[in-house]
């Protein structure tokens, strides 16, 4: 059935229905002119994104269950980049009046799936529609009382990052070449994941496998920088937070967000090629594709790993990648060489990757 | 000069500095990644909407100036409805990078004259491009202590609005017929606003008035129709407030909104056409263009008035136009025929006006 057959009012009262899970903390949640919750002696964080049909995302390349998943990681990665613990959710949605049921369904399954994962309530937002294409926003509230800023880097810092870089831009790579949409497997801690659900579409998967391995790539390789790019999950900071004086997390690309720390605590940096965290499968199918692993770990958004940086005697459970200096900003290559770099990365209006 | 010659970082640096204004409330607004706020000892109100072209609007009847001023108060009145007051704003904006620069600082001179006008601080955001036309969405973050719901209300109290109801919608009709943008001054209040400085624009709105002028309508009673449909004020229920059992805003039209507050409040009601307060500009203009003003009234969007309920023994300043009954929700016409009426008005992926 199409959302125009539905009515926004039906639409409404379903996801209220769907999301009346109660928290001690929400007095008015869904359903009112806005929502009202209970004051917290904490700080208050809070961060909004926008996605947008064609420019954030393909649905030729992203099912709108990964899409709902997405949309929840990115906010809550920023939030998590404070050292905060995200706990409300506000969604907007406008999408065409002639997308069907199931999609929508499959969009807050994701969204579902994703606020489980990271224990979100939702409690508010807008549905409506749109001329062309979808675009959707969320906001995230959360709290803190210890909190790290992209400002607080001193010379003589070490730099950190939490995990692999350049596996989500790998997957997007891969995906402009499998053009179709992926369905993915839940992971064990999203056992009850509504992905699993999609028989009709294991054989299409099987298809894949085959056409991939028939190229001489492995699912096993595959799987998961397809999985870094179309489910991420965001950055838990809580072994590195007492040792962190700046956090970013990293969204447009390593160079472009360790750029934007240095900018607010202005600092130098210097970063060492070949201490860039690169997975094996980055490896494997990078090399299969003809593209630079390192130039996708430096470059390539949205691994919504966390870039911080600590004292150089503290103990430090993640992997060191360089020092803050005083002001230049240089990356030392493989073979030792030196070369400056800028805030290169995606950037909407200008440079492109 | 066009956006993507200026590029992201670059707007978002001038964003930034356009609004640093400072708050004791604010640890880090604008420019981490998230906002970061002092604990207030407060209920917390959010709320968020989303606004898309081609569907909440249409840049040509609307100035990104006056779109700007309207995103903002769309949400203040949300708040409003609440009975909180609205202190921090969010803004996404995704729009098109061959967008020219005026647009998009136009854009946030309507934001920046509506934030002075309620009292609000920007803390952060999203800026991206967009494939296709324009989106927007913003979310307002308020503190209240005692608060107002759409649930309360019950059999006896007595239904009020706070002002004339329709001239939203009429003015949005005058628009269809105008086909183009009209500039309006700005109010005494927002003696600062930019809107004077398009000079450019007076001629046309000199041919503008003549061309009305010769359909027999004057400007000095469609200005009032055009600035409550481009450049809405949200009502501030303070004077309401200690009397209100329940309260709503009437964003997509009285019988929708008195609807969703007599769902909430599970009661009916029962209201009188001859009651239902109507501008006199609306009378004129809405029996020239041969629309029936109290269709217009009931039924039409964006008035922003508040629509509440109070027991009707408390002296309240408000227009009283009917009263809460047990269960049926009908509507007393001209005549005295009493009519059922359910929730019409705007739906979005439904029933249209």
């Amino acid at each position: 059935m199409k959302l125009s057959q539905i009515g926004e009012l039906a639409l409404l009262r379903h996801i209220r229905q769907r999301f009346k899970k109660p928290s001690p903390n929400i007095i008015v949640g869904i359903g009112d002119d806005a929502a009202l919750l209970k004051p917290v002696n904490k700080n208050l964080l809070v961060t909004t994104d926008m996605m947008v049909e064609g420019v954030h995302f393909n649905l030729s390349f992203i099912t709108p269950y990964q899409l709902g998943f997405k949309l929840v990681s990115v906010n809550v990665s920023d939030i998590y980049a404070m050292g905060g613990k995200p706990k409300f959710l506000l969604i907007n949605i406008a999408l065409d009046k002639n997308t069907e049921e199931n999609i929508f369904d499959d969009f807050f399954s994701g969204i579902t799936d994703a606020m489980e994962l990271y224990g979100l309530f939702l409690v508010g937002g807008d549905l409506s529609a749109s001329d062309k294409g979808m675009a959707l926003s969320a906001t995230l509230i959360g709290y803190t009382k210890r909190y790290i800023r992209r400002f607080g880097a001193k010379a003589g810092n070490r730099i950190y990052v939490t995990g692999n870089l350049g596996d989500s831009a790998c997957g997007l790579e891969l995906l402009r070449k499998i053009k179709s949409p992926v369905s993915l497997a839940s992971s064990k801690r999203r056992a009850k994941g509504k992905e699993h659900r999609v028989k009709s579409k294991d054989t299409l998967l099987y298809a894949l496998r085959s056409k991939l391995s028939a190229k001489g790539l492995k699912w096993i390789d595959v799987e998961p920088l397809l999985r870094r790019h179309l489910m991420p999950e965001a950055r838990h900071p809580e072994k590195f937070i007492s040792n962190a004086t700046s956090m970013i997390d990293i969204s447009d690309g390593l160079l472009i967000d360790l750029s934007r720390l240095c900018d607010e605590s202005k600092v130098g940096a210097k970063i060492y090629a070949k201490k860039i965290p690169i997975s094996s499968e980055l490896k494997k199918v990078a090399s299969h594709l003809r593209i630079s692993p390192i130039k996708l770990a430096l470059s390539g958004g949205e691994d919504y790993e966390m870039l911080f940086t600590a004292h150089p005697e503290r103990k430090v459970k993640a992997i060191y990648i360089g020092d803050i200096t005083e002001s230049e900003r240089v990356i030392v290559d493989i073979s030792g060489r030196e070369k400056k770099f800028s805030a290169e990365g995606y950037q909407h209006f200008g440079i492109q990757r």
